[in-house]
């Protein structure tokens, strides 16, 4: 079976910036979360900056990609709208994407919404516990009932997204809020699963159940080797997606 | 227009036996609901409890009542399944279900729903804190984005439902769990609505916002007049349901 | 009680330019659609075309209205990217919008979508059957298991849309498809009714069944009076949503 | 990998009963469906039908079963209780389920969806148009936009089960009927998907699309290895279900 091709984009500027965020990703988030993935044996991973010539996502890129993870935040407004087009045409045309925390308001997935993606937050080094409430999902697969981050920044509702397709994860916060933290939606031949946790000050992305959530997302997203999707009518077929 | 007719059906064994639930509800948790309904200027309440004969829920009765709001626990098992069946069958051609509380595993959601209704539990003074994660639904009509109680008992999730058509409200409580605590079903010509606050130890239907919110259920509930219903072909239509 | 302020926007080009429209039409669909609903008791209705300043929709019409009715087709790219997004945001803050017809590609219902929201289409003067799938639906009030339009423009599956929050509608169209043709979104504090039937060669916004089912959604997409969503914290409250 | 363990359920009457169906299905739907199962690299299959102690459907027998296929009809009231609570209890617990075509009213499917699951019928020998109208479903892999069965029996919306979790065919009927003819559910740890197709009087089950319909299903309602469901509290794990 051929392996599931992830591309990780990073925004990649609070690695650059911050002393505290060097600290804990010194060469950026995306490189731990693409080398996390490299260790499953059912898929590959590459990444893509912001900075890079067309942010990292040029056609080539994407025809090669299955599934995007997304992490932005400070320079959600210097994405270029042009390739903002490219990557929700390609989730229409059947890619998976995968926004991470902050990335509820980067451009694509505020596109793919079409609501404004808002919500509370507090950065006060709180625990987030983080329940299943769909155990049948196979992005549940091999989580305990819940699982906790010892410190997170708080995101609470409402969170201003349609309500998802199917709600996964819904955390507490030691603070008193609630919020839907794994949430599907099907858009066009594509599947998105945003996933809240991973604010850059804490060593999140290295949490074994943030990284089987994640990998199990990369599963759920990946297009099915044949899906009817190649065949639909007023749309150009996946290119490369064999 | 004619008002709706609710139906407070309450098992009525714990203010009898505790103290503690005596002091709190004297006359039973359902006097105390049914006169808040009988405030407002659009709906009637009758009461019904368990030991009445036919636990109060004759073919009479049922045949005029559009919503019944239920509250049970400790004698779900004493419920007879001649009941059961006659409860179903009204739902299943249009009347509106409101359980609460412990009303999770009685026998009419119990059925219409088809799993284990099962959740974890429990009892410890703690505050619960509930958010509206569906601010337009008419059930949240003139909520805040959340509203407390000081002291309630803990519901925690997995609750072993079938994913709700809409979930208006997700409790946060103290001790670390959340809870989908306001589920919106369909079921049939019927709609349930399954609202979690209730413990007969606290003083919770005294409360405003939660009046605020059955009332509200009961008109999401309540049948529309003239609804497509009526027409369908294998059922019999509603009885007096004008 | 408050009248449902109703604002129904056509973009008015086929009735002037096509012969076989302006003898159905000769005032235009939105004249027909809006004396429809002048007829309740619990609605105004005003107009709103294309050639107008501002699309007829600036700021002080979209703040007095409480639902915008959406019929466009050929002119769909000269809607201003402003007014789309004046009419996004007036959506998103409790408006209630029901696209009409070829309006699934309309600019705002694309936007609000996400989606390419394409479908299959086909003119042969065939006959449309609408089967109600959600009978105990407001929007379904007063219509039987199905109703017919002799003959409508077929639209077929696969309808590039987010899974609608609720289906009322499926049609069979005597050429030998099916579509979702009664579709409830809810976006941000809005609610979005997409219904199909409408070709503009037709009488169909005369048919007493097309005008029961718009005017039942009408009052389903209205904002509750004392919604929860004007207590909500990064958005400005509904101007003047009384 | 461990494979997939099927067991094809089938009432197992009308092709004793009758010599039309006889002369389609000799020895049995199930055989027929069972030996297309064992074409599969991933999955095994065996049977079990309603004359059988117990039905074949043993607590052994479940116990091996990650996914149960069921058929039957005018034998629906003979399938005794007890083995309809233990079908229940394990779909519950994780095992998936398929009811065919005139399963829509077995007791297992009922007793799950707690509702009527009435429908709507017709024997015509008529053409059956089944859409996809979600095309990114691993259920619609490998379909195209619809396929078609030249003689089926119809069935008709109104379909009363409550909205499925997900809608992945609605069929088209020449006689003049839609109907949700594909649909997932959520139910516990389990998952069910309802196909319609299969009157016995016609070859629809050495139908090339239905079969990939049905081993699509039989993936997609199979128990997750690893999944969450062995953790949860009030429940005891699933046995080997390894």
């Amino acid at each position: 079976m051929r392996k599931i091709r992830v591309t990780v984009w990073n925004e990649f500027r609070h690695e650059k910036t911050y002393e505290a965020v060097k600290k804990v990703y010194p060469k950026g988030m995306h490189t731990v979360i693409a080398k996390a993935l490299r260790a499953q044996e059912d898929m590959t991973a590459r990444t893509a900056t912001l900075d890079e010539p067309e942010h990292g996502l040029t056609e080539a890129v994407l025809a090669k990609t299955d599934v995007l993870i997304w992490w932005g935040h400070m320079a959600h407004h210097e994405v270029k709208d042009e390739i903002v087009d490219r990557v929700q045409k390609r989730v229409l045309n059947g890619m998976g994407l995968i926004p991470l925390h902050s990335g509820h308001m980067s451009k694509p997935f505020m596109r793919l919404m079409g609501t404004e993606c808002n919500l509370k937050w507090r950065e006060a080094d709180e625990k987030e516990r983080l329940w299943v409430v769909a155990p049948n999902h196979p992005i549940a697969a091999g989580l305990g009932e819940y699982f906790e981050l010892p410190q997170e920044e708080m995101y609470g509702e409402f969170f201003d997204i349609p309500a998802p397709d199917e709600t996964v994860l819904i955390s507490w916060f030691a603070g008193g809020e609630v919020f839907r933290s794994g949430c599907c939606f099907n858009r066009g031949h594509g599947r998105i699963f945003y996933f809240r946790p991973g604010h850059e000050t804490y060593r999140t992305y290295y949490d074994e159940n943030v990284i089987r959530v994640i990998t199990n997302a990369v599963r759920w997203c990946a297009p099915t080797p044949d899906a009817a999707v190649r065949e639909f009518g007023n749309r150009k077929p996946l290119e490369d997606l064999g």
